[in-house]
């Protein structure tokens, strides 16, 4: 590698997922530049306390400490600034990337979806781990990025760090996908699997599930169905090529399956799973989130407690399985390090 | 997608692969142009018989034919010639892209290493299903491909039509592997599968293996371990880095492994499988192909008698699997036609 690439970056969100990108930042700044010629300069950082932005880069390192500290960026030393905000961020500051991981809001994807649309009419490419803006507007996001010539990645949206949107997208170009099966929320298999295989209640599972981090106080996006159904329709858009809508997603949650449905289905050898479902029908997909009774040789039905999987039935490339154990968000993390190195170093290779 | 590329390419080899490649070309002729913007014309083709060379392209369908009939590209009309030799159709040929789909010739490589670097040479991406090249000469082409600033694909020598390759180039292309494990063989699992399954003897499950095509006449390479070991120095050099030889891989075959070994391990909830790892020591891997008995909730564990797999243990994207169904030689088809996408459509994306 003989020349380093220097990339300005912003970063929306330092949340979980946020905060361990800073963590790789720091843990994997030797591996990016010496192995991958990337040098990452985070010129700017938005939370809900404000910003901090400095053209020379800022230091990782003392985000990620104010963070522990409980502060917010507009904490940080100089170049911290008290409720300012993320979008006036984005439209004033020179950066060739913008790293979007606020949380998905859903009511209309702000204010992820005004960062990432300046972004993109900027000139900047976006990697975003944020669902929202994408359910709501993939077909115009997409347009942008046409106009614009830069690129928008998202394997950090679906299935935390397994490449589910890469393989499909990439891997998968020629294939006509006939049926894709996955297993896309942790929070609901970590109860299914535990309600299972530890004869816990429903409520058991939930609250074991929320001790050990695995889901929000309020679990109600996730139990019911909806996270998965979100996924889902990104899948649909960009792996699908079909433009789903969220209420286009047949939803059914998990809350009420009973540990008795999990012994009778045990009974007859199979076993319960939140599955989002993809059926090619004609020329239309039919898109379904619900527990699904697999058997036992399913390739889903093994997941374990802390892993997320997906099915390609494709017509050239046999059926293809990935699945990932994800502990932590860190691989969340990692899959918007991918996105980063996948548009910069494999179009400078070329 | 607004213009279309026109790529002239070469194939080299019209056996299996080679043939369901040419099938592909058919078969998503008007996916590639419509959807992808890419037109693949074959102006050349060379098989046992000869070569068939013609600028403006050959009709992929007549080489199919011709093939159905016995028959091989020297009597391609007009265009073929008896007994010309693949090289000297790359050494003369004008074209952008080598499709190499020879037999592995593990002794000296060639013919294909030598086409295979001559195309280098001349400037052409070169995109390949033939293993022994890669095994015998890995470094030299890499250095070849930077020279000339071309690429070097080679999804499809692993695991068939798995993105097993391009997963852990570029997918994980920031993480550390520590450990890597793979059912990289097909006529083994089958055999061992089938033996497990459906309580056959060695003798038994190979002539099952023989009759659905899914192993050689001589199965040697495949039974004694070195196939899975020749996917494993592939697997080192390009993801893991490391500069493996296959006199390093400690290989031990299936030969041994009785009805009664499954047994046993069945009765202590093991399955039995030919497993190749490379774990990291210290700035070395250990590389070896082995038959392993795994926990029956092993990843691998669960793999079926059509299906291969591997399996990523990182530092940063947690454990990734990855498998995949394959019935016929078709997905390993279309991993050469992902290789091509990759070079010529991530790049106009770019």
């Amino acid at each position: 590698m003989t020349t380093t690439q220097k990339v300005p970056l912003l970063l929306i969100g330092v949340g979980n997922v946020g905060q361990r990108f800073l963590e790789l930042l720091i843990r994997k700044r030797d591996t990016l530049c010496d192995r991958l010629g990337l040098e990452l300069i985070l010129t700017g950082v938005a939370d809900t306390s404000g910003v901090a932005i400095c053209p020379t880069g800022l230091d990782p390192q003392q985000v990620v400490q104010l963070k522990a500290k409980g502060q917010g960026v507009a904490a940080y030393p100089r170049w911290g600034q008290s409720g300012g905000s993320a979008l006036e961020m984005v439209r004033t500051t020179e950066a060739d990337l913008l790293l979007e991981a606020s949380p998905a809001n859903l009511e209309d994807g702000q204010p992820g979806l005004s960062c990432i649309e300046t972004a993109l009419s900027r000139g900047m490419h976006v990697v975003t781990a944020n669902k929202a803006p994408l359910v709501l507007a993939f077909p115009r996001l997409l347009t942008l990025t046409r106009v614009h010539g830069v690129q928008l990645r998202f394997d950090a949206t679906v299935a935390g760090g397994l490449p589910a949107v890469n393989l499909g997208q990439r891997d998968l170009a020629a294939a006509e996908i006939y049926r894709l099966e996955g297993i896309l929320n942790l929070t609901t298999n970590y109860i299914l699997t535990r309600m299972a295989q530890d004869g816990l209640s429903y409520d058991e599972a939930l609250a074991h599930a929320q001790a050990a981090g695995h889901a929000e106080t309020d679990p109600s996006l996730d139990v019911e169905g909806w996270d998965a159904a979100n996924k889902l329709v990104i899948l649909a858009h960009s792996v699908l090529d079909y433009p789903a809508t969220l209420a286009g997603v047949a939803v059914e949650g998990i809350t009420h399956v009973t540990a008795e449905t999990l012994r009778q289905a045990a009974a007859e050898g199979k076993r319960v799973k939140l599955v989002a479902t993809a059926e090619r029908d004609g020329d239309r997909y039919n898109l379904s989130v619900r527990p699904a009774w697999l058997d036992a040789d399913h390739p889903l039905a093994q997941l374990g407690p802390k892993q997320m999987g997906i099915v390609y039935h494709t017509d050239i490339s046999g059926v293809i399985t990935a699945a990932i154990v994800e502990e932590t968000p860190l691989p969340t993390a990692s899959a918007m390090l991918r996105d980063i190195i996948d548009i910069y170093l494999l179009s400078a290779a070329r």
